[in-house]
């Protein structure tokens, strides 16, 4: 008798949590289970705005994937998936195909560009290692390049950060921390180097009550950033970009870098396989998968489930793709075991940390709000917690971010 | 009674010899000592290739001029010279002017470009310290930005070097040493980097015998390095070199990286100040003054010296410009001392060691040809006998190299 084929795809939060799961729950003679990812290793996407600005090595924010699946129940396929052909139960590949009985879509998302010109080619935006070690180093030549011209361009050492959600506030806080060690660096005048933040929102960290994005902001001010907000980026440039206050006139800066992060959408293999979609984004039934297809379930940035407090759809985070991830895990085994009584999906928001840089964060944490060292202690259980869920405690070991005092 | 004023241009190894034997030879109430330079601190030429290549930090490969000079008999004024006015007995700068009474002119070399198309614009010169990490973080983000194309461009991952003299050679012996640390940062396949050099000459590193070039090359070539001897430059273009093998038709490479290192001149102030030379280096009497300048003396690669043996000159090495400036320091005390029997400069070759990377090298010592660890271990010992003859041993024990087992 064949074994029925579980296809897994993405190792991010969702996917790995799926995996690590699943291959408790079920007999390596009960199912095959196909894990495909892009990459060799895991990347922990929350942590990339610090390898893009340097102050965290890219070998700190990723691990192998073999080393936390268990080989004997779990087959590790390298390659990109193109397309999905539902009907044909099949996947296809970058490097060949990949047939199915249930597939999970756990890809992640892609960057919300707005059709803004210029974005594409000039923005920076920080969406994997790959892209994170690229800034870093672009960053560091603008730097590397500043006493090598005859008239020197302080333009190139201006950063400006689009979008002052979790990821721009995250960075800002962290590249405020690496600019005094590159001018050290390079021998430049930490007075030269503007970092700007522009936002199309009235107010940063719309997540948050108002007192503590106020003392987020105060905290990256009082390190250099200028905020406009309610200000929206009409173009990227090679060397600049064009931003305008609402009822103003568009304004031109200056600048090396700009890093996009004002938005994210489902990854776009989504509506590429016809599969019905808000931004990239799938409407899942409450047992997570797709409706009208019970053997597909998407979880994490690619699904879509509203927040019945506010009727909005939860932000994309890795705690929802792994708590998705847990439960997608136990409906697939029920399936395996021809059980038909799926568990819902119910989000348990366990809170939100936002960090300022190595010492500093906001956040709210079990419905208390926190700031300050305190938040900043509890952003790196949040982070361990995230390791030890997928590989245990050696993981958390060898990856985890300790203080040693 | 006014106290004579000598100007010092350029803290390069001929400028800061003549000034730290200068300042034993002379009471501070003898005369006043003026060094200028256009940073605060001095640099080892001779150590470039391992900074640009990344294999040495740049701090390691320079130190602080106010820590080898004595303050109470050396005004050090951080300037760059713009213009010698030989008849006014004033030095322009570019923050000032300086008038002196004895003049030496230390000042380093430019590179030669022989007006070939895109050189200036595209290629890199392993010239000073902002070059030199310019050209490591450029070669890095070639690599960072590798992962990031569609399609990804192995000829970014191509170095071309121009060049094979002493540092074209001493570049090639770091630069294939620190490719695997790049593959390693960047998950790139060393398969796809390519290392080319392109020299004119039939044979690279003229100055040695056969032998010892052959076994250079050999041990270059093994470390993944293509030679095209006979092979000029007719243009570099943003992304690629154009190159000529004599009886051929040209050639394109396409690359990420050009190093121009075929040839350095004299200063170009030399020529803008109305001095007679030959490629901005200047012919100079026995006691290193100008012909008919009994005021002006010019040391170090701006200098000209006929080796009688052969009837060329001399190269511009650090070892002829440290003797010159030991010879110099004496000569300024006597006319300072008004004794007018001036001692003429005779060039004492203790031998050259040109290195290979971190553990190898070829050299002629003492009239002795070595190569491999031997060599390695004399090219250290020559490094660090330059800092001993500028700082004593503290310097030496700063910034001296030293392999510990």
């Amino acid at each position: 008798m064949r074994k029925p084929k579980i296809v897994v795809l993405g190792a991010g939060y969702g996917g790995l949590m799926t995996v690590t799961r699943l291959q408790k729950l079920i007999g390596s003679n009960e199912a095959e289970i196909i894990l495909v990812n892009k990459n060799e290793y895991h990347y922990e996407t929350t942590w990339l705005h610090a390898a893009s600005a340097g102050t965290l090595h890219h070998d700190r924010v990723r691990y192998d994937i073999k080393k936390v699946i268990n080989g004997s129940k779990v087959q590790f396929v390298q390659a990109t998936a193109e397309a999905i052909r539902m009907d044909e139960k099949k996947v296809i590949l970058d490097n060949g195909e990949v047939e199915f009985d249930y597939l999970v879509i756990a890809l992640g998302s892609d960057s919300e560009t707005f059709g803004i010109k210029g974005l594409d080619k000039y923005a920076y935006a920080i969406t994997n290692v790959n892209a994170a070690r690229q800034i870093r180093e672009h960053i560091e030549y603008q730097f590397a390049t500043y006493h090598n011209e005859d008239e020197k361009k302080d333009d190139r050492l201006t950063i400006v950060v689009a979008g002052a959600g979790f990821t721009g506030i995250e960075f800002l806080g962290e590249i405020t921390n690496r600019i005094p060690e590159l001018c050290k660096e390079y021998d430049v005048d930490r007075s030269k180097v503007r970092i700007v933040c522009v936002d199309a929102a009235p107010m940063a960290l719309p997540q948050f009550d108002r007192d503590l994005v106020d003392y987020a902001i105060s905290l990256l001010e009082s390190k250099g950033v200028e905020f406009h907000s309610g200000t929206t980026v009409q173009e990227v440039r090679e060397d600049s970009v064009l931003i305008c206050k609402k009822g103003e006139e568009p304004q031109e800066i200056k600048c090396g870098t700009v890093i996009w992060s004002a938005g994210v959408r489902g990854n776009c293999i989504i509506e590429k396989s016809g599969i019905e979609n808000m931004r990239g984004r799938v409407k899942v039934n409450l047992d997570l998968r797709i409706p009208d297809k019970d053997n597909i379930f998407v979880i994490g940035d690619c699904s879509l489930i509203i927040n019945e407090d506010c009727n909005r759809p939860y932000p994309p985070t890795a705690q929802i793709a792994m708590q998705q991830g847990e439960v997608c895990a136990r409906n697939l085994a029920k399936l395996i075991h021809h059980q038909d009584n799926l568990e819902p999906f119910v989000f348990d928001d366990k809170g939100t940390v936002c960090s300022l840089g190595e010492d500093d964060a906001i956040g709210v944490v079990f419905g208390k709000k926190i700031k300050g060292s305190s938040a900043s202690f509890m952003k790196k259980v949040v982070d361990n917690r995230a390791l030890f869920m997928v590989g245990g405690t050696s993981l958390v070991l060898k990856k985890g971010k300790f203080k040693l005092f």
